[in-house]
């Protein structure tokens, strides 16, 4: 029997206690933490031994923003692009924004930053000037008919996540202003707040900091509706100091442009300039220099410190080089599935990561009648999740909201108890036994190491209609038995390559994720060609190594042995047209292979192997395309596999899984401690083996063992069964 | 009753005159031509009044090409991309391609010329030397890993026309070499050899070119199939003597990489290169003086010359500047819809146009019991091409084949009659009426006037999934009554946008049809924001104005309303997402729209109107992007359309003058000369209307007469109804 005590939170509140006290014996549950709108009970320690306490570091305090007006946080905009039609163009920046968040810094020190640049020649325009009064900026002697945009510093009014809750809550007490640190009377403020916290709350032993000091980007438009959003965003940790100190370090002036980016914010999927990375640098410097003093502050008072992942994580980075000099015990985030468990506990540098697990106990899902889609929610956050325990357990699981609400439904109760059991069986034996890994992956993009797991990701998990058909390949690989790694081209350069059996590369052209301009580097191809001509694996999805340069759309189509006809090659015949049954990659893929928004106008080299094209109905004459949709290539030694989207489900991981196998020449490995139903994954911990049913119905696979040897099983919904090797 | 005679050729054979006498007198027609295998009667004028003769200038006298094996045809050709996994790197150039077809020229004149190129950095690479002995090319000191091509001369040693059809027909005859009338030799050859035919063809009153010097590009691979094509290629109008030449008139090298263009082969599609329009020009200056020459040789012998546009068109273009003075009387082609006749019929310079209409009179269609199926063709032939003909009309229309298969088939023998009947009264009309145009539309391309209704081609009339959803542009224009002009970049910016009521750009990004880099000219986005700004129209189909630059993908996003998510700005958040019903645009349209191959990714800017827009079936949570299909934008007193593809159908041709009218301005145009059922169209002439039926059932439909009066009409399958005003 396991351990039926720990690794468990639970919400609370001050009029539940004794209630509280009977489920955290059922889970087993070791802390408690408050909620927007409770209290907790006076005596916390009597339920759990770890109390948490949200703790907001640079909002909240009203008296002090409200003194300090001159120390509210910024961040930098641009207008949209707006057409001279005159050669005089007066602009009214706050136009598409909203007065209730954000207003103009007309200051000198913020208006030396502004920048005005005609978006018609891509050059900075110099004729212009402000007319403070009426909020506008006038552009003089304009060329009609250019577009020009008006980048510049807006002092924040309002915490955009508190401006949320706010306003979806119909919240009613004073807007949540952010003070910035980066002022040291705010920074002094800080730290003194702590203190003063710390010594009003004795009770809480695990001070969880919601989060730092800067927000992500999130900016909303003159409806109050969202106009920007980048969970990844550095445009609102900015101010005129930190650009005045910028230059001093770096020796080069931080343009408005370089921060606005045309429009696009530097956003995650934009391969990073030079001038933005240096930009996260200088900002990573500030805040673990000054988190690094709150984590001591916070241990010199006998308390742990959590960093929830969100809100204002910004110079946080996680997977950052500076991250483990914050000195964190904790870090605690929200789980929607198999990626975001490995984005936590995937971290290294705190002690410990907490998954908040949905649903939330709120009444939306807790409401009279509802406990068969509660207990159908949490089956669900749980499976998909559970995939990446397998791998990488979280050390906690917890909850939030109002634990008595939860109560009211037994069989919701009852299964997270089961849930909260298995949990703890998971994590004994992945921290006690070395999980087999059958590969060696490197995910390479433009960010490498420091987004790992975050790829193509905007708003932290919101679908997107161009991000699911590559998200998926990390979901996939979340839950499988190989070893991931997320690398850049800089790793490629310092001939890290040979440390993986396979490479993959998926995203749009254009993007951080596929790479873009780096595929022009020389030094880049080449290293990639010979790590597959030399043995290695290849993998590719959607526009891999795409760019237009030198006669070909993916630089790297001799490897994938694909190309995308861009309509500038018609002319060009394409015979390899015939898919080919059989692939080893293709075992046990009995249904239609899912691409996604898949892409289009992908053809076959002529040495390429085809293994799935789709020839268009329209077809009308003996003249026939065809649009592959996957196809291996055999490069030297090496091998590669292309597809035009993965979006997750269990056949694209198993499929996933088996084009890794057969493109780092691993055909040996299939058929070891595997099973032939993609409904059903296998695990080998060294002195036992995990089958799950990752489904709500029961499930029979074939499973072999390590040694091949095949045994018929049947497995309950949601079932793990556990095999001794 | 109009015209029962004239204007129509009839294919004969020596054994069929009695037959060809009575079809001829049924159908009108004035004149009989050859067909391969068949050989004209004694006394053809006694059957007609013209009498046309195949004539090849430059190929099949064989002994001439035998005897000066040094003044055979040249091409340009290129090598695959041959990656280097060791230093030296031994390229067979014949790899690729058909060794009955080419042969490397290794001589000192042709090596000169030749270039080897590192792919990996796009520079030129010097290192190398010619194993003519083995035909090899042996590239040394190659840096592993980078990819290398070489670009050479080839000898031609078959005409590709004739290949194909010795191929495909199991011919048995000498193959036909191109010999060179660059040479002075040849040049000579070629005037005398078209007097000596002249002198022996007393019968034949004209010389149907078939064509003059070059071969468009078309080249085969190792096993015999298609490898390049490229109705509009100049790569096999080229010598090593024309490329001295060259050099010494321009003043510069055409170097090896401009013909061959990254293995692009400056295809049609390709942005031309100014070098590529030099060559053009060049091969065009020397194609006019050599072509004059044989007119007027043609001329002297008392016969006419006609052009048959294909083949060895090269050098000969129709919309060209130096076209009319080649002297030519005819010009023929074949006739697949409205496009292939407004190809021909807009052409000027030459005194008739003639198009030779399907099916051919071949066994593959005139076998027994087949007679409905062949009436079927001639009827959808006719029936497309008759679009285009009320609009500008050619002045023959022609037929090919074996006559004395299609007089097996009384059904199809009289239906004819019928369409040459009605051919000959739709063209007495629009000569002697002038057809009231509602709009001028200008179709703004890289290429402009000298690729009018060539758009978007490949191979002449073969159809290609990147591009028929755009053809239908062209296809539906063809009988529109609307002014059509093709134009490029540079006529705007000479300012002629001002002669046009809507400009149309249309197109894959990166293509001479949407323009590419033309869009980063500040002078032509200006020009056009200006025109529309004016009260001018502008549609976009597909990816309009795109370019990825200063923010924007689609470089007139403003105009258009609309612009493409290419993955780096989805933390832009896209409120534009309800569709609006009733435009103007909709009226009439009834079922869906077809957008062909579409376009995915598309948003609306803030102030476009949506008409439609689609949402992923994929969607999850209360986060919806949409992709937007149609859209539409006011801009100052101008007007702007979008949508992503336009496949022709009945419909869409009606949405697309809708369309116009619209961005035109001209709502008051409307339902004026006007059918509401769209596979029923009416045209205005003057003193008539003509009210098409361009289906095979009856069709009922409400028409509106200049007044805007409307009356029921009840169209017979085909029919034209021609109303009085």
């Amino acid at each position: 029997m396991n351990n039926r005590k720990g690794r468990i939170t639970i919400p609370t509140d001050e009029s539940y206690v004794e209630g509280t006290k009977k489920i955290a014996e059922l889970w087993g549950a070791d802390a408690v933490r408050d909620c927007d709108g409770v209290k907790l009970p006076k005596n916390p320690k009597e339920i759990a031994d770890k109390v948490y306490n949200v703790y907001f570091v640079d909002r909240g305090n009203h008296e002090w923003a409200k003194n300090n007006p001159d120390e509210w946080q910024h961040m930098f905009v641009m207008t949209p692009f707006i057409t001279a039609t005159e050669s005089t163009v007066s602009v009214h920046l706050m136009d598409t924004f909203f007065d209730q968040q954000v207003k103009p810094d007309f200051s000198e020190e913020a208006v030396k930053h502004m920048e005005v640049m005609d978006r018609t020649t891509g050059q900075v325009w110099n004729e212009w000037e402000v007319d403070a009064e009426n909020g506008n900026v006038i552009i003089k002697n304009a060329v009609p008919f250019h577009q020009y945009t008006v980048a510049f510093l807006m002092i924040s009014l309002w915490h955009p996540v508190h401006m949320y809750n706010y306003i979806t809550n119909n919240w009613d007490e004073p807007y949540h202003i952010m003070y910035d640190p980066y002022y040291p009377k705010t920074r002094k403020f800080i730290r003194e707040n702590l203190q003063r916290w710390c010594d009003a709350n004795p009770e809480s032993n695990v001070v969880r900091f919601t989060t730092f000091l800067y927000m992500f980007t999130l900016v909303y438009n003159q409806f109050g509706k969202e106009r920007n959003v980048d969970w990844f965003g550095y445009n609102m940790a900015v101010s005129p100091r930190m650009l005045d100190d910028f230059e001093k370090e770096y020796g080069y002036k931080m343009r408005a442009e370089y921060l606005v980016d045309q429009g696009y914010y530097n956003q995650t999927h934009r391969i990073p300039t030079k001038e933005y990375k240096d930009w996260m640098q200088f900002i990573q410097n500030f805040v673990t220099e000054t988190v690094k003093e709150l984590v001591e502050i916070t241990h010199k008072n006998g308390k742990e410190a959590m960093m929830f992942l969100g809100d204002c994580w910004i110079g946080a980075e996680i997977f950052g080089v500076r991250y483990k000099e914050l000195g964190l015990d904790a870090l605690v985030g929200s789980v929607g599935g198999g990626v975001t468990v490995r984005m936590l506990s995937d971290v290294e540098g705190v002690r410990y990561k907490e998954g908040r697990f949905l649903p939330y106990f709120f009444p939306d899902t807790f409401f009279d009648g509802n406990e068969d889609n509660a207990v159908a929610e949490i089956n669900n956050n749980w499976i998909t999740a559970r995939r990446a325990m397998m791998r990488n357990p979280l050390d906690r699981i917890g909850f939030g909201g109002y634990l008595e609400l939860a109560a009211k439904f037994p069989k919701f109760i009852n299964r997270v108890a089961d849930i909260c059991d298995e949990f703890r069986y998971i994590y004994d034996t992945v921290k006690t036994q070395t999980p087999k890994n059958f590969a060696k992956v490197a995910v390479l993009n433009a960010w490498g190491k420091v987004r790992s797991w975050m790829c193509n990701m905007t708003a932290h998990e919101l679908w997107y209609q161009q991000s699911y058909s590559y998200q998926g390949i990390y979901e996939a690989l979340s839950g499988l038995p190989v070893e991931v790694s997320f690398i850049n081209f800089d790793d490629v350069k310092n001939g890290r390559l040979d440390e993986f059996d396979v490479v993959l590369n998926a995203g749009d052209a254009g993007t951080a994720w596929s790479g873009g301009e780096f595929w022009a580097d020389e030094e880049i191809v080449t290293a990639v060609r010979k790590f597959v001509y030399n043995g290695g694996g290849f993998i590719g999805v959607g526009e891999p190594t795409a760019l237009q340069r030198n006669g070909k759309f993916f630089q790297l189509s001799d490897v994938l042995g694909v190309d995308k006809e861009c309509g500038i090659s018609l002319g060009e015949d394409k015979h390899n047209l015939t898919a080919h049954a059989g692939h080893f990659i293709m075992d046990g893929i009995e249904s239609n292979v899912d691409y996604g928004e898949d892409k289009k106008n992908i053809f076959a080299l002529p040495e390429a192997n085809v293994i799935d094209i789709v020839f268009s109905e329209r077809f009308k004459r003996n003249y026939s395309v065809g649009e592959v949709k996957m196809a291996t290539n055999e490069y030297g030694k090496g091998r590669s596999f292309y597809i035009t989207g993965l979006p997750y489900s269990a056949q694209n991981a198993k499929l996933l899984y088996r084009a890794i196998l057969w493109t780092a020449g691993k055909e040996d490995m299939d058929k070891k401690s595997y099973c032939t139903n993609p409904l059903t994954e296998a695990h080998f911990y060294g002195d036992r083996y995990a089958i799950t049913n990752n489904t709500s119905e029961k499930q029979t696979t074939t499973f072999y063992d390590m040694n091949g040897v095949a045994q018929e099983l049947i497995l309950k919904p949601y079932e793990i069964k556990w095999l001794k090797d």
